[in-house]
């Protein structure tokens, strides 16, 4: 046997502000998940250790590094030894303008994901950390970061620059960059298997719908367009976070005596559905007051589903019509009521392009294992 | 001759933060203007009075009272006596949701309009100063308020509630309330004369293209969404405000150092086409420049116009297809390479919907007119 045959294995890491998240595939052949986990509340007195169907264990996770610690004590006791790891993926959140492309880490690459921390400061750090501690832990191992911006890097710039002044641009690189590009890759590659052709030959509206939202247009496999924009904040109705607003309800309330800081809170954490129905976050939670017949929850459903059916004409429109409409993550999913309400109300134009509606459960980290294999390949 | 007769005279007024323009119509069976003016620089040193084909003429107009009061001294010379105004009508920029149709102005009214001035801090007061004037002045002469915001007050609760904690709406009032009412329902009606059809059987996207820029979405002859919102800075792209942008730019800046005020200033006045070209916010400028080969003209031009598009799409689908998208002001009027670089993207979808394209030019003062007549007969 010869050693390569050994090397079965990828791993995948998800690094977020307060916990890392791993899955571990097997490839033979084809990718099969072994084993999924996290290490939750880094950093806190209670942080914790859990796999899929397990029971949650106390760790000891002052920082993201020794976290990471033990989940590879863990894994270690799966795959005997570091070097029969092919290679682990990172979820990385912001690859600027830079990465078009997953991309192999070496130490100018790391450099580069630190530059574009400015741009996404709870999240880039704690993947560098990650990252840092992988290149030292697993030396041999080839690291592979997978962008959420990458997939959004072919919108063209008509659809990237913002009506601000251009230095903003050249100078703090100010643009839509879009998120989500590892679900909405996945789903618009799963789209084009079930309808049994090509990518290239395909238009789609691919909807991720989960506590974050965003909805992408992609042209022949390429995104031309997405509504989350220089930061996730911007676009669809989320969980918490508003998405789009008249951008002068900043200034008025600054006036009325709000702080600077606790807007931005507000408009990120107590926004979206939560904000309208003044009852949850959870889109669950939301319909099934609305069934009751509570009346904000009515609104908060009616506004999200409006404001998701006029992104989908808008990109029905850019496209030249689309062949699908794919709904994806918790929502997208699982809600088939917003699915039927937003055919409801674009019934008319979407018999008028031919457009189908898809359900795709996305899949970002059998993405992202993927992506290693490719490049790796 | 009854002195009814003699009442043929109806003079529009339109206040602004530093002028007042007005025109004067004759009514005989049919509205006919007589004379159009202005008084500029109401507070500076050089403010002037201007009728239109005449010249400057140096005036002392250190508010709006005394610009008013040139004005109306120049008009006795035309039409008299004040007792042969039919009415005066008043364009008031916002009526708040109180005001669902123009109104003929008691002390009441007054009160309510002065309510909404910290909604249009810089358009209601000089407005409320030019109305009470008209009061004192001309006692006899009925004054009807036509509200900018009137005819988007149909707009539906999904479309107008911003995803913001509801408290903001019910506290603050803060709300899509959309502007351009007076033009947008001006060319809802001419669009319904030239297709030769009722206004109640017709599906229109207005769009409103002038150094401000808005599109409506026109239902039966109803305004059924707008792109501006809470205030005219949200939306297309325009001469100088940004229209559209993640709101978490604005935090980005400051965390920059950029000062709140200052943010707001550049939004309003330094973004839009100026701000992406740093050529100028007039779009005919823009485009001769594009032509001759400025690529930042040809971005400003580019993201103008897909803007501009992807909102005609989103009110195609929300409206179920339309019989016509209706230019109108500046840039839809005499910008034919706007109109065709939209059609260019949009081709599909509007042949898909059997969508027409209409050119009708605005006329404000002749719909306040209108309205003045239609109250107060």
């Amino acid at each position: 046997m010869k050693k390569s045959d050994l090397k079965t294995w990828i791993l995948t890491l998800n690094a977020g502000s307060s916990s890392i998240k791993y899955s571990l595939f097997q490839y033979k052949g084809k990718l099969r998940v072994e084993e999924k986990g996290m290490v939750e509340k880094i950093g806190e007195e209670s942080s914790y250790f859990e796999k899929s169907g397990g029971r949650k264990i106390k760790v000891k996770a002052q920082n993201h590094g020794q976290a990471l610690g033990v989940i590879l004590k863990d894994l270690l006791g799966k795959i005997d030894s570091p070097s029969s790891l092919y290679g682990v993926g990172h979820r990385v959140v912001h690859g600027g303008e830079k990465f078009k492309d997953s991309v192999i880490i070496n130490s100018r690459v790391l450099k580069t994901i630190k530059k574009f921390s400015h741009l996404a400061p709870l999240h880039n750090p704690p993947a560098i950390v990650v990252i840092s501690a992988c290149m030292n832990l697993l030396k041999s191992v080839p690291q592979v970061a997978v962008f959420d911006t990458s997939f959004h890097q072919t919108i063209p710039e008509r659809a990237f620059i913002y009506a601000l002044p251009y230095k903003f641009y050249t100078r703090y690189r100010i643009r839509r960059y879009g998120f989500h590009g590892t679900s909405h890759r996945y789903v618009t590659i799963e789209a084009a298997r079930r309808l049994g052709k090509d990518v290239s030959s395909l238009k789609l509206i691919t909807c991720h719908l989960g506590n974050g939202c965003s909805i992408t247009a992609v042209d022949k496999g390429k995104s031309v367009d997405t509504s989350m924009g220089f930061t996730p904040l911007e676009g669809l109705v989320m969980g918490t976070r508003c998405g789009d607003i008249d951008p002068a309800i900043i200034f008025y309330l600054a006036q009325r005596g709000y702080k600077l800081e606790e807007i931005e809170e507000i408009l990120n954490r107590k926004s979206g559905l939560l904000g309208i129905s003044g009852i949850s976050n959870d889109m669950r939670i939301v319909e099934k007051k609305m069934r009751k017949g509570n009346t904000r929850a009515k609104i908060a459903y009616e506004v999200f589903v409006y404001r998701l059916a006029k992104y989908i004409s808008a990109y029905l429109g850019i496209l030249g019509g689309a062949d699908a409409v794919v709904f994806t993550a918790g929502i997208g999913e699982h809600q088939r009521r917003v699915r039927e309400d937003v055919k409801k109300i674009l019934n008319p134009i979407l018999r008028k392009c031919g457009t189908r509606i898809l359900v795709i459960p996305t899949n970002e980290e059998l993405m992202i294992a993927k992506e290693v294999l490719r490049l790796l390949k």
